[in-house]
C-alpha cells in the first residue's frame, strides 16, 4: 500500500477519543439509588472497546461531506446499542461467556439482573443521545428521524435481534451455509451497515452515496463476523480479551466449522475487495473507509 | 358523578381497538428463521394488556388540540416499550413471575433467552415507530424528536431501568417511604407522565400545557402504582390474571406493606384528586384525561 499514506492509526485516535469524550460528558451521573446500574452500564460502555461501529458512522459523514463533529452524540449512541448487545449476548442463557475484552462480563462483575437492566438502559441511552438537544440543533430534523429509523430496523425483530435468536437456536446443529449467511446479515451486518448509512443520511448523503455505501457496509459487516470467527480459532486469549475456541466448545456455526480456515480467510479476503470496490465511487475522500476495510484483515494476518 | 356523562367505557373501547389495529399491522412478519422471537413478542404484546399508556397518550394529544388518530403508530411504540419491561421484569433473575394476565409469563411460554430478546426487540420496535414514515409525514419533526426524547429518558437510567434496579435491591429489607417514592417515580410514574407529556407535544402544547399535564401525569402514575400495590393484597386472582400476595411472599416494599391499607387507599385518592384538579386549566376538553384518573380508583373500591 505504498500509494496510501493514509495514516490509520492516528485518524482512529483522534476519533475514539471524541466519541469517548462525548460517551463520558453524556453518561448519566451515578446518583442517587440507581447508582448500581449505571455503574454496570459504564463498566461494560468503558471496557476498552474499538469503537469500529462510531467511527464508521463518523466516516459515513465526512464522505459524502458532512461536518463528522456535529454527529458525535449520534454516533455515541450506536456504541451504547453495541455494547447493550454484548452484554445481553453474554448471560448465562445466551452464549454464556464470563469475559468480555478481558474482563469479566457484566453480569459476572455484577448478577444477571443488573447485567440485564444495564443492557435494557444502554438501548434507551442509545435514543436519547440520538434526540439530544445538543444533537437536534446541528442536524436536519427530517434526515435525523431517519437515521434513528434506520438504526432502531437495524437492531430489531427484522435484524440483530433476530439474528442472536437463530444463532442461539442453530447452536450444536449442523446447519448450512445459507442459514449462517442469514445469521450473520442479521447479528452483525446489518448494524454495521446501518451505522455507515445513519452517518451518511446525517451528513446529507443522496441516494447514489447511500447505495454505495450499503453495499460497502453489507460487504465490511460479513468480513467482520467471518474474521471474528477465525480469531476465535486463530486469535491471541490476552489480544482478544476472552477464550478462543468457545465457538467450537459450543458447536457454534461459523464459517471456519464449515469450510475450514483457509478458505474461510479467502472468503474474507473476497468480502473486503468487494467493500473496497463499492468505494470507487467517492475517489480520494474514501481513504478512510477503504483504511478500516483492510485493516479488517490484519487482524487475521 | 351525574354532572359527568361522558361514557369512558365506550372511549376505551375505541382507541384500544384503533391501537391493537396499529400494533397488528405495524408488528414485523414472522418470516425467515427469526420467527420465534417475533412469536414471542407477539404473544406478550397481545395477551390482553388495558393499553393505559397508549390511551394516555392520545388523549395528551386531544386535550390540547391534537389530532390524535395520526399519532396513533407513537402510542403503539409506547406500548411496546411497557410490555417490553413487562417480560423483563418477570424473568426468574428480577421479580421471577410465571404469569402475566393470566397467561404463562413470556419466558415460561417460550425461554428465558428467547423472552430477554423479545424485550430487547420490542424496545427496538418502539424506536422504529417512534420514526417510521407513516408518522414522519403527519407531524412537526422538531416535536417528534422532542417526544421520543421524553420516552426514552423517562424508560433509561433516569427513569424505569433504574426503578427496578432499586425495586430489587429493596427486597426483603426494611424500607421507608422516601425510598418507596423514588422506585415508583422511576419505575413507573415516569413513563405515564412521560406517555401523556409525549401526546401533547405531538399535538402541539406549549409551556403551561405541558406543566399542567406533567402535574396531571406524575399524580396519575403515583396513584396507578399504589392501586397496583393494593390489588396485589385485595385484588381478584382471575380478574387480575396474576397470584396475589406475591409482593407480601417477596417481602417487597410497598405502601400497604409500610402504611397499611386503609392509609394507602387515602393516599391514592389523594394523588388522584391532585390529578384530577390539575386537569382545571382544560376546562371541558379534559372530561377523558379526568375519568381515566377516577377509574384508576374504581378497582379498589
Amino acid at each position: 500500500m505504498a500509494e496510501n499514506s493514509f495514516d490509520l492509526s492516528s485518524y482512529l485516535k483522534e476519533r475514539v477519543k471524541k466519541v469517548e469524550e462525548v460517551l463520558e460528558k453524556y453518561f448519566p451521573k451515578e446518583g442517587d439509588y440507581g447508582e448500581r446500574v449505571v455503574s454496570a452500564g459504564k463498566y461494560s460502555l468503558f471496557a476498552g472497546g474499538k469503537r469500529i461501529r462510531p467511527i464508521l458512522c463518523l466516516a459515513g459523514c465526512e464522505v459524502v461531506g458532512g461536518n463528522w463533529e456535529k454527529i458525535l452524540l449520534f454516533s455515541a449512541g450506536i456504541e451504547c446499542i453495541h455494547t447493550y448487545s454484548l452484554i445481553h449476548d453474554d448471560l448465562p442463557c445466551m452464549d454464556d461467556d464470563d469475559f468480555r475484552r478481558g474482563k469479566p462480563s457484566c453480569h459476572k462483575a455484577f448478577d444477571e439482573a443488573t447485567a440485564i437492566l444495564a443492557g435494557d438502559g444502554l438501548q434507551a441511552l442509545a435514543f436519547q443521545f440520538f434526540t439530544h438537544p445538543d444533537l437536534v440543533k446541528y442536524v436536519n430534523k427530517r434526515r435525523l428521524l431517519k437515521a434513528i429509523h434506520i438504526i432502531s430496523k437495524a437492531i430489531g425483530f427484522e435484524g440483530m435481534v433476530a439474528g442472536q435468536m437463530v444463532d442461539l437456536l442453530m447452536e450444536g446443529k449442523k446447519g448450512k451455509a445459507k442459514i449462517l449467511k442469514w445469521i450473520h446479515l442479521n447479528k452483525t451486518v446489518k448494524l454495521i451497515e446501518a451505522s455507515v448509512l445513519s452517518g451518511a443520511v446525517l451528513g446529507g448523503a443522496g441516494f447514489k452515496e447511500l447505495k454505495a455505501l450499503s453495499s460497502y457496509g453489507k460487504n465490511l459487516g460479513f468480513a467482520f463476523q467471518i474474521v471474528d470467527d477465525l480469531l476465535d480459532i486463530l486469535g491471541d486469549e490476552k489480544k482478544l480479551g476472552k477464550k478462543t475456541f468457545s465457538d467450537v466448545k459450543k458447536q457454534k456455526l461459523t464459517y471456519p466449522s464449515l469450510f475450514g480456515i483457509e478458505k474461510t480467510k479467502e472468503l474474507a479476503e473476497k468480502y473486503v475487495k468487494k467493500a473496497v470496490s463499492a468505494l470507487e465511487f467517492f475517489g480520494k475522500k474514501a481513504q478512510p473507509l477503504k483504511a478500516i476495510a483492510e485493516f479488517v484483515l490484519h487482524r487475521v494476518h
